[in-house]
């Protein structure tokens, strides 16, 4: 059996990253032209075909979405997935899902894999390492080769193309104004390194409640997590040494595992403190007591992409670019994790 | 641009199942000759083409994996694909994603689609549906063409290939085995519909587990739940007509709705009532009290499935065909839902 030779194997074989070689391979002026050259040139003798898109596209229409999500064990992706299915299918498309695992060089390996031929437009939501280098280039070729592209939850405002988002700052905001409101004036954050977009609006959120309502902004009660595995410590320390009355957390699992610190220090949620989460996934609605969430409706945010981009590719003709960001609202399901003081 | 006619759509047009389609377009004698020749006519009309898989597998290697599951919402089915992008990806595979959300005519539709040239090989779970019809004809039908199938969890013994499986029997015996060690005899079980070959299984384990220390079955501490999404109801009645000291669930959601139903009736959760579920998602760890229950290790399940499927499609040649079935070990994980009398 012939093999194809992969991006992978060559950005390998020639010690360069997976990047250069998609670069080199476009001829993107970026990479010198030496390593273009040796690219291609290794390229060709193995049989390399970079994707053609807009000749695949002209050929045929294969009628089915390609969805790039950063991982999948995460009940907000999942329901994203459902809602994409539900309106895809009513349309007669199918869907097909790939993982980036938070990692950059698979999301460019696969989006290059989609794109050949298999799918007619993606449906994307960036990984963790893509945000953090900023590096859209995958994204910016596809949408410049003709196949449309709809971001969802992390997006990039560096990448024009149509969007879903929900309005992460001001859902942060209405839950801290809700703890405030309640008579909480020593509100702690959990949040996610700076460079997950949504984790930084949440950030700005929480602030700026704390902010009009003349509360001063204590950096030692804002955490903000890399790795969601290892979370524990670090929200442990936060519960245990400082005197808090309540914590807005930035998803579903920064939120229980907080609630099960504080039941390590012998501090009862509700009646001592007052957790919101983020994300009204199954631990929210299953954990004792019950979490207090921001619902992102994850079915309404899928069902609204697969909606702008079946509508994309059932244009006819080259109508005009538009490009849409929709916002999806978002409110507060108040469950037993909040009191009032 | 031309548009590639559908397998649903063909269906429709001609008003039969896309079974029907499906089998017609191959020639099968379990269609009359008068539907084959319909069914082929329109294809060709409109340019549908079946895909030929030998062909495809003759000129190239796409170094892909494709996965079929039956839902995403899933912690055990995510934990599976964690397992097999992890073996994928260290010998240079690729992963996608479709799943049939238990239907029999979606699985057809995404075996079909990614067959035709996406992909090198499958694993895949069994929908409900399909388990229930027992019409395996996609599915062998590909084996037939030579593109290798492995099959994990919900599986079928009328189908030819490798299978990775745990002894679901002997997992659910060895559950409520531990049950009666502690004391209990009324012990109920809360199951799937019988056509779900791992909840008929773990079904055979629970009776045979109470056979064995000749306790008499109770048919009325049995029930079978076919909708996930509706088993509060049943599960309520269950608990609040019968005085039982234990409950074996066969999945995590039916365990922790278990505990909450007896939250409802001030039922306390070990102290009166014991639970042990089965698969170790997030739930059973973060539900409080959390939840004893036997571990599936998807992980471990994924990269087998993966392992054992890479090592066929890279056999030197035709080697002499010898399906193996490989049974993972699962265990007890003992959490604060299990007390002793």
């Amino acid at each position: 059996m012939k093999r194809k030779v992969t991006l992978k194997q060559i950005a390998k074989e020639l010690d360069v990253s997976i990047s250069t070689v998609s670069k080199s391979l476009r001829d993107s002026s970026e990479i010198s032209e030496d390593t273009r050259l040796k690219v291609k040139a290794f390229a060709k003798l193995y049989n390399y075909k970079p994707n053609n898109i807009a000749l695949s596209l002209k050929n045929k229409r294969t009628k089915t979405i390609g969805i790039i999500i950063p991982e999948i064990v995460h009940h907000f992706f999942a329901t994203v997935i459902s809602g994409i299915e539900q309106v895809a299918n009513e349309n007669g498309y199918n869907v097909i899902v790939c993982l980036s695992d938070e990692s950059f060089d698979k999301e460019v390996i696969n989006m290059e894999m989609l794109a050949n031929g298999s799918i007619d437009g993606f449906i994307m939501s960036l990984s963790k390492e893509t945000q953090l280098k900023k590096d859209f280039h995958h994204i910016t070729e596809i949408i410049n080769q003709g196949m449309p592209v709809v971001m969802f939850d992390r997006i990039s405002n560096d990448i024009l193309c149509d969007k879903v988002i929900i309005d992460d700052e001001f859902a942060a905001y209405s839950a801290v104004q809700h703890l405030i409101n309640k008579g909480f004036r020593k509100v702690a954050l959990i949040t996610t390194v700076d460079y997950v977009s949504v984790g930084k609006l949440r950030t700005d959120g929480y602030r700026h409640a704390l902010r009009d309502n003349n509360i001063a902004v204590d950096e030692n009660l804002i955490i903000k997590i890399e790795d969601i595995d290892h979370c524990a410590e670090a929200i442990e320390a936060l519960i245990g040494n400082h005197a808090i009355d309540a914590i807005f957390a930035v998803n579903e699992l920064f939120a229980v595992t907080a609630i099960k610190a504080a039941n390590k220090f012998n501090i009862k949620v509700p009646e001592q403190l007052s957790v919101i989460g983020f994300t009204d996934g199954i631990i929210s609605k299953y954990s004792s007591p019950s979490i207090t969430t921001v619902s992102q409706n994850g079915i309404k945010m899928g069902g609204k992409a697969a909606k702008m981009l079946i509508e994309r590719l059932e244009m006819e003709d080259e109508e005009e670019e538009h490009y849409k960001t929709e916002v999806i609202e978002t409110h507060l399901v108040e469950r037993e994790s909040t009191l009032s003081l």
